[in-house]
């Protein structure tokens, strides 16, 4: 199976349409779901200080990655519904950050560009 | 530049390590940041029913693409800093729902696996 | 005991106080927590048409009354910690929303103000 | 105007009904509208050590205040829509987290009160 986003992408939809999910998958329920498994990432680190941080994701890295890897379906996945080439959207935000926030400008700096 | 997820990662962590934010980048804000950005696709769904949405996907594709590319852009960022593989932890959890979800069971159902 | 804002302010206060948990309450850890309780509230709608939520609501009224709570506890503790009087402030809120959205040219529309 | 909690419910639900938005407050997209709200509150604090966040609530206390009363807003939009007595509820959700975490055994820790 292929490894990259494509065949994660085609393996996905597969997985969907074989369920009938398709008709659960509308934009605002997709984007829901994005933010609900963004927000498991999130609840790893609730509390943690930098240290307990450190020993949280040495101890816990297969969950921390299953709960990234749920973000990355619902991109994938949105992606793939909206029509949006999700690696060429980031190619061109990539491209704009980089405009955005000039390395003499921006090092060292946790400051929002319309700030710099 | 390489189009592909590896190539992705590099082209991010040289974009912050030559702004120094690294020192920003525990797992809490990153993961924070997460949040906020699939936050901000979700924004976009807001209020709106089927076919406000149909309407805006077709009309908006270029910024949802964007917000979604920011969500990729934290989980690339986050998996390359926490050294998890990020399609090994797709692959995996694809792997699992699966099992989980068997078709027979799942088809045209929202149910959650522990309850169907 | 005192069954309004200041009365369960003050409970919730004396309830942390005496675990010695201000010690964890830095601001960007109760926001953190305020987004994992409101994505717990949104959870119970996923996925769902508007007959489930309905049904749903009717038969999960304490669980879903049990997160709202949930939200309202970091609300007021938050706004404890910040020494914000958070009646006051919704109060100003409300005052420049009655501004921001006049009834003649905001009413049926899910329109944000700035572009009424 | 009433300064608590029923006096303010009542002025946000006429100053709802008087703009006909009704229509729009479907269970899931006031749930949707309680984590965005959330979210720009804990933006407030993104990046930020425990000094820059100290300065931060000095300096922006007033916005601060509103994010976490337009938080407000939506949960007392949201209860009084599914008929919750919210103060009732966090009554009682109150008296269970006082059982959930006996002093004695959750003094100083932030764990979790099935993991104590």
């Amino acid at each position: 199976m292929s490894k990259d986003i494509i065949g994660f992408t085609k393996r996905i939809v597969e997985f969907r349409d074989a369920r009938d999910w398709k008709q659960f998958h509308n934009p605002k329920d997709l984007s829901l779901s994005l933010v609900l498994e963004a927000a498991e990432v999130m609840e790893h680190f609730q509390w943690k200080n930098v240290e307990e941080m450190e020993k949280h994701v040495r101890e816990s890295k297969e969950e921390i990655g299953a709960e990234l890897a749920d973000v990355l379906y619902w991109v994938l996945l949105m992606s793939h519904d909206l029509e949006i080439d999700i690696l060429a959207a980031l190619d061109k935000k990539q491209t704009k950050n980089e405009e955005k926030y000039p390395v003499e400008k921006a090092r060292g700096k946790h400051t929002k560009y319309n700030k710099l």
